[in-house]
């Protein structure tokens, strides 16, 4: 017999998301972001979907039970460092998992709320909204939506009627009880990206990236699965946002277009930046 | 605005098998593997699975048309360079993606014959094998099954009442159409694992590989898929299995055990033996 397997343990994180089986984004863009980040992910699938790199055809949400179920024995088997949550589903499924979360409290939990596709498709209905502001949002570390879910998170109450900007979204957001809040500036019409971290005193930090040319698919997915794998890694809040920034930006620069849509981040550029370590 | 992206395309593979929420093998350890050694991986998932590092606790197929509409999604936007099949679910699965692959006949074909889980749970009913056997084998580049896989395979006809050894079930499953058979000796009783490879000639080579201690979930998965990314790659198939035996061996050698159940492979482990490259 050979030596005993080495006994590192990397840090685990679970994902909770639905299938993209481009590769582009949902489960699949977080399990490589993870995995490219030296955590081992475990996949929770909320839904399938059917899509090419233009966009989505059609989506299968998966029994909320079913999701729980997944999720449960995972974590009766194995301890995790953190949680990354993308798309949902389904209001019930967001209160079977909002449910799961509370017996962790102590575990960082990344929420992306993802209530349309990159390319615009609605994948989240006001149900489903409604229940991950009450839910969800109290339990949330850090919540990444892009300034389009930040308005619709915030402005999800029969009483508004106005037109809160930015930081006032990210303001009510983080009363809704969510630690820190990322709002991305990938949607606003910006010659950079500026992203910008709140908490309860206000703005933390904020970073500007050159804007890219072309479209994404999954940049979103990519940023908070790389913010949850740094917390799984032990850095604090303000360096993992400023690091997953950076990982992002990188995985976008290196981005290939496989299809005819969008180009599809690629989350081991500095694998394949540096060939030939691969046969090491 | 920043440059323009990395104009560089990776080989895409698409696999088709079913989710393991553990990592440790299903679609999740191909999408590591194939994107560990330089290719894109694209994903249809046919079944979900409720499971932990100790076993499978359920299963859900999904339906065979839903399955297909995921892969012609796909296909219709990309081109690829290879198919790998793990866990199809069912009869009807396995007619649908034997439909898709005869449109698809210059693609290399790797077959992992997932009928029972390395844990031994069964994940394939009769109708679902005899299918395989006549729909799939006949269009396979690469099968791979261990023994008793093979067995299982080339026993499936009335006729048959002998005991035959392993390379006479090879010399079986490739007249029935699949150009390589290799055989993995992971379940055989031996000290060192020897795996052998088989065409219409007979034994094209033969590999051995010192055993390792403890038991591993998803090494079947990872071996497949590595051997579909080396074919993707353009290696020829002595080279690709070759090479891709050696990727699985290290995988293991380097695994990890992050439940109370099996070992998972680390399919980046040249990653985590060189720290810090995952900064550059």
């Amino acid at each position: 017999m050979a030596t005993a397997p080495s006994q590192l343990l990397p840090p685990v994180v679970m994902t909770i998301a639905a299938s993209d089986p481009t590769g582009g984004a949902g489960v699949q863009a977080d399990i490589l972001t993870l995995a490219s980040m030296g955590c081992h992910p475990l996949s929770v699938i909320t839904a399938l979907t059917i899509q090419d790199t233009g966009g989505v055809e059609d989506v299968l949400p998966i029994d909320a039970d079913w999701v729980a179920d997944q999720a449960r024995a995972l974590l009766e088997d194995m301890p995790i460092s953190a949680f990354k949550l993308g798309m949902l589903g389904s209001a019930e499924t967001v209160s079977v998992i909002a449910e799961i979360l509370a017996d962790y409290p102590d575990i960082p939990l990344v929420l992306d709320p993802v209530l349309a596709s990159g390319r615009g498709d609605a994948l989240a209905d006001d149900e489903t909204v409604s229940a991950m502001i009450e839910l969800l949002l109290p339990q949330t570390t850090i919540l990444t939506p892009n300034t389009l879910e930040a308005r619709r998170l915030a402005l999800d109450e029969e009483i508004d009627d106005d037109d809160p900007d930015a930081p006032e979204c990210a303001r009510r957001l983080v009363a809704t009880g969510c630690e820190f809040v990322l709002v991305t500036g990938t949607h606003a019409n910006t010659a950079q990206v500026i992203n910008t971290l709140y908490n309860d005193a206000g703005v933390v930090r904020s970073d500007a990236w050159d804007r890219l040319p072309g479209s994404y698919h999954g940049s979103g997915c990519t940023l908070a699965s790389a913010i949850a794998a740094n917390l799984a890694n032990g850095l604090d809040i303000a360096d993992a946002v400023r690091d997953a920034q950076d990982y992002t930006w990188q995985a976008l620069m290196a981005g290939f277009r496989p299809g005819m849509g969008q180009f599809i981040p690629d989350r081991f550029f500095w694998a394949r930046n540096n060939e030939g370590q691969e046969d090491a």
